[in-house]
């Protein structure tokens, strides 16, 4: 390895699904600088499938050849290629593939209730850990320089180490010994078939935080008992049930917080250790490295969010570091959506298919043309970067509040999302080294002052708010009453960035979009002494904070700041001291409160859109050859949208139709790929 | 078309992902006798992407290339090909895409409230039609030969059409002249494009059963205006946020439940209409026909359970249907876990990757092998009927029970799920055609009965039992004072088979699952006047039924029928009089009830198993060749996965290690179709 820059396994949903994408993916973090990048988790059997999601599935030669194009690319990029290799055991629903789930005894998985495994068989043990020797001997011959026993969130491995687990009575059961005779006949196996072309890497789980694991104490003893076959611990904290204690969002957890139980892997080995914790700070990582408690630094989420981090750290650049938001809009893209996205990152995922890269843009065709960006949001600030980037010479970035950020200016300043703010914060870093982009602020613009600026090309990025009349998805219509004029109605724009409060104690916020705006208003009020009660129609509150993994603690969050937490309920009408509605049972509601906020749906801020366009003989008189809206101000989405369709136009500026909707790379009909098979 | 079976478009999580399969399993239907078979829904542009699910995606030729594939399969077996071309507008998410969501007016999705549309501007009105127009060209030239305009299930034609979404002031809004020229608007152009070659269809809801859509006196108006464009009208009911109400289960809905709208639809036109309704009964089926309501008969998921229903009609084999049991395991399976599968049919999903075909089946290799299959439920059974069928001549199917089923036995007798007792019923009337199978029930063999029995292959399907100590998931523990011989504490067999009910008025039904059991059991003591609690210690009850689209209806039953829910409480001890368990938020919680209903997780019966293969010697002894275990046996599964193990069993039976683990085709690596593009 050329550093300590380690990308540990995470998931893409490119598997081996999309294997050009993969390879794109993880080729760039390699020329960026890591010096290992390693795939998602890769099942070696076929009754180990966590279908819908998606895997590097690594079953046979077809599924070699497409992550040869991986193996390839990073090699290529002068990096080590890393492969995960994987059984879910106990949590594979095998939905796809109709094998029995097995365990190493029969029980209902923690992660889905309704799987239940097959207790396995001594014959099943043979096999499974034949399977995984043979594709240990594939993934070398595919290339790849580490090859995973993969037994961190509570996978197979773990399973059998785990008492939570392993109810076994025979030699796989019972001491720590027997509990762990699977995992270490399975790594003393690999090592004989590829140790000594290969370096074996463990991933484990060190501290459970739950029934569903073992404790630190006894991690630290399976380390000395694996350690002869190990050439490298790759640790951290948790298990797939409490998988958001490991990929700890930045509401929940601090930088480097699995310190605490991965800094102790050290006292039971000598061999290399790697550990993660959404590592950003070099300052912080440094100090890991020299204290030993780990060798590497390990990153998933970081090395998404900027795939050039180690060489920006190389090159002293640290301050250009796109550091991770820990938003986990990652996890939801890719478990829940099906395509790997960032929040930071607009060229996450679009490597191959867009052909983006992280840190290169194409020149502009001609510099010289006059460009206003209007609103400093995540769409403004990232396209007015992007073409800061590109050489063009006259961008102007105006914004009409005093501060940059759009709305992120005041969801960042909600309980927990402050790392949201890097969005907003690393634009201004790299804006403040663009001579070529003007940054105007406190300066609200007109239509006239628009015709007037003297631009060619004007991008309208001026977002969007929160409706004030309590316009909802299930209604469609405004709630009765609503107006938020009056003392009692607040929107959160009222409530967070101007700082308005209602005129009691008893506040209802009513959530319809679920997802971080309702609970953080939620949480600020109850912080300050209202007594809150979040009202949402949904069956859950906050589901889109599932898919972050975020919801159990946001909900326990809310709890034990003392909100209320009323589920199924349509508001449809609110008056001074009152909201009533309707339950999912169609049953009257009401609710005596003092004050409302309501969370419902945005609409963009698109006036002076409408206004410019319904005009073409004035914007062509103003010599406005393209006028192009994007971000929030055409429909109002999570800023990681907004920050895309802002990097989208500034690269494509210069297109015929720049927002036009266009196909890309699917990878359906793959080619052959002969060529790199015959390396 | 050659007769007036008629496959609606609907989902199968192939798509344009898996054309192979795609085209297998729509072949098999051509081939099944139904006159026209259609794709699933078919975006034609970028911007809308419904992903995760997964669609016949058409937006360019090499989209067509996969999908050429189903359309030759189709045409060889004599059947018309359908592409149903849409857009989702407003419920598209375009997670993966990334394009801004289009809609008539900016409102938040009523499907997924945090998605906030574009409203469409003129340009983009003008494009989507134009791509529509393109695709259909393609369609046509893909040798499709019905091609659908989509407007039911809400999507964006219907959005136009509805004022729930569309509050324009432009021409494209207000009166319902207005409101319906963007479909009309659609149909005509395309009807110039492509009406000479190709039939135009379009589906669309006649009756929105809530806001989102149309009633159905404005529906005929609109057949009316729209009615010298259309060759056929595929109508339905509801909308995709009620589409519970279209693809209705048998719990919920009557076969044939959707007539009482869209019978109404022959007021409005004289042109072909098929309708659906989860018919399976043939004189029905004739009866609507002769009625003139409809001309064709259309079924998308009892053509999922019989892609032979047609050729069994004509050839007056109708008590051999394979009737849909209106589970909608094949919603939870394609749109929750991503591939095609059914509760009837072990061969959907499967006819390429396995090269399964419903109704044929290899014959026999050594026709004289006695078989013993142990256990009747729907693993035993339905390897017993796939053995038979293959002609082996001395198959015993002996069952413990005097019934046959399983646990099916008493499953279907839980409310509403009756259909369900088709999976037995269609295998009993095979098991009476089949004389070289031997039905025995009323017989329980311990193991030296099998081994005196004579066989040389065994199989054991002997099922599993809802454990009666409490063990569950989120402990894989007991609960305390768990044990279902004292009177408060019950299984659900007990009470559903067995006819035990609790010593007083007050029950929890504990439902640590998630499916039907516990809701069931809930729904049967409140009718008998008890008053029930059901306690889950999920986010919702029964989560399962969401994947089914019969969550909310599934809870408003439990609702009406005053079955109090508690959610998110996990039980950890029981006493007579008290139950007792912790909340999510770790708080200590409790009720007192007179007794338990145990819903937690179900165990194998695999002890007859294990007492046969810990001997080898006496199996030897006995002539017992093969020993293998299916179904629950081996780990407790919903009864589709039962039927699939069991008929797997009965193909692989001879292959060295019958249930082994296998990988299949999985259409990774996608040769070139250029034979069929030569066409």
């Amino acid at each position: 390895m050329r550093n300590r820059f380690y990308q540990v396994p995470h998931c893409t949903a490119f598997g081996t699904e999309k294997p050009w994408t993969q390879a794109a993916h993880r080729g760039v973090k390699a020329e960026g600088g890591w010096a290992a990048v390693c795939t998602e988790y890769a099942p070696f059997a076929p009754d180990t499938d966590e279908a819908p999601l998606v895997a590097a599935r690594f079953w046979d030669e077809d599924d070699m050849r497409a992550l040869r194009l991986m193996t390839d690319e990073v090699h290529r990029h002068g990096a080590l290629a890393g492969l995960e290799l994987h059984h879910a055991g106990n949590h594979a629903e095998n939905n796809v593939t109709r094998y029995p789930t097995l365990a190493p005894s029969q029980t209902a998985s923690d992660l889905h209730a309704h799987v239940v495994a097959k207790a396995m068989e001594r014959s099943d043990i043979e096999r499974v850990q034949r399977d995984w020797v043979e594709a240990a001997k594939r993934a070398r011959d595919c290339g790849f320089d580490i090859v995973y026993a993969y037994g961190a969130h509570s996978y197979l491995l773990m399973q059998f180490l785990s008492p939570f687990y392993n109810g076994r009575t025979d030699g796989y059961g019972g001491s720590l010994a027997n509990r762990a005779r699977f995992w270490l006949e399975t790594l003393e196996a690999g090592k004989r078939a590829i140790g000594d072309d290969c370096a074996i890497a463990t991933r484990i789980s060190v501290e459970g935080l739950g029934p569903s694991g073992i404790h630190v104490d006894e991690a630290l003893e399976f380390v000395g008992l694996a350690d002869p076959y190990v050439d490298l611990w790759d640790v951290n904290v948790g298990s797939i049930s409490l998988w958001s204690h490991d990929s700890g969002s930045s509401r929940y957890f601090e930088e480097g917080y699995q310190l605490r139980w991965t800094g102790r892997v050290r006292e039971a080995t000598a061999k290399p250790i790697v550990g993660v914790g959404r590592l950003t700070n070099p300052d912080l990582m440094a100090r890991i490295v020299r204290s030993g408690a780990w060798d590497l630094v390990g990153a998933a989420r970081p090395s998404i969010a900027d795939p050039f981090l180690p060489r920006k750290v190389a090159e002293g650049r640290t301050d250009e570091i796109r550091e991770c938001t820990g938003s986990n809009v990652c996890i939801m893209k890719v478990d829940g959506f099906g395509h790997l996205g960032c929040l930071q990152n607009p060229t996450a995922g679009e490597e191959h298919r867009r052909g983006w890269h992280p840190e290169r843009v194409e020149p502009a065709g001609d510099p010289s043309t006059p460009i206003l960006v209007l609103g400093a949001g995540p769409a403004g600030l990232e396209c007015a970067v992007t073409l800061g980037r590109r050489g063009f010479e006259r961008v102007h970035l105006v914004e009409a509040e005093r501060e940059l950020g759009g709305k992120l200016r005041w969801v960042r300043r909600l309980p927990g999302l402050g790392d949201w703010g890097r969005v907003v914060d690393h634009r201004a870093v790299l804006l403040a080294k663009l001579p070529n982009v003007a940054v105007v602020t406190g300066k609200r613009l007109a239509a006239a002052d628009v015709l007037d600026y003297g631009a060619a090309v004007v991008v309208l990025a001026t977002g969007s708010h929160w409706s004030g009349d309590g316009l909802q998805a299930a209604t469609h219509e405004p709630i009765d009453g609503a107006d938020p004029a009056l003392p009692h109605v607040l929107t959160p724009e009222q409530v967070a960035a101007e700082g308005r409060r209602p005129p009691g104690r008893r506040v209802a916020v009513y959530d319809a979009e679920g997802y971080v705006t309702g609970p953080g208003i939620a949480q600020l009020l109850a912080a300050e002494g209202f007594e809150v009660t979040l009202v949402t129609p949904l069956d859950l509150v906050s589901p889109l904070s599932d898919l972050t993994v975020e919801g159990p603690l946001l909900r326990r969050a809310l709890h034990d700041a003392g909100v209320r937490m009323v589920r199924g309920v349509t508001i449809t009408a609110v008056e001074a001291g009152r909201a009533t509605g309707e339950t999912e049972f169609e049953e009257p509601w009401a609710l005596d409160i003092d004050g409302v906020v309501l969370v419902t749906q945005q609409v963009s801020n698109d006036g002076l859109y409408h206004e410019l366009v319904a005009d073409p003989a004035a914007l062509a008189a103003a010599g406005i050859r393209r006028l192009v809206r994007i971000g929030d101000a055409v429909a109002p989405r999570m800023p990681s949208e907004a920050v895309f369709e802002g990097h989208r136009c500034g690269r494509e500026i210069e297109l015929p139709d720049p927002m036009a909707v266009r196909a890309y790379d699917r990878e359906r009909w793959v080619p052959d790929v002969a060529p790199s098979m015959a390396r």
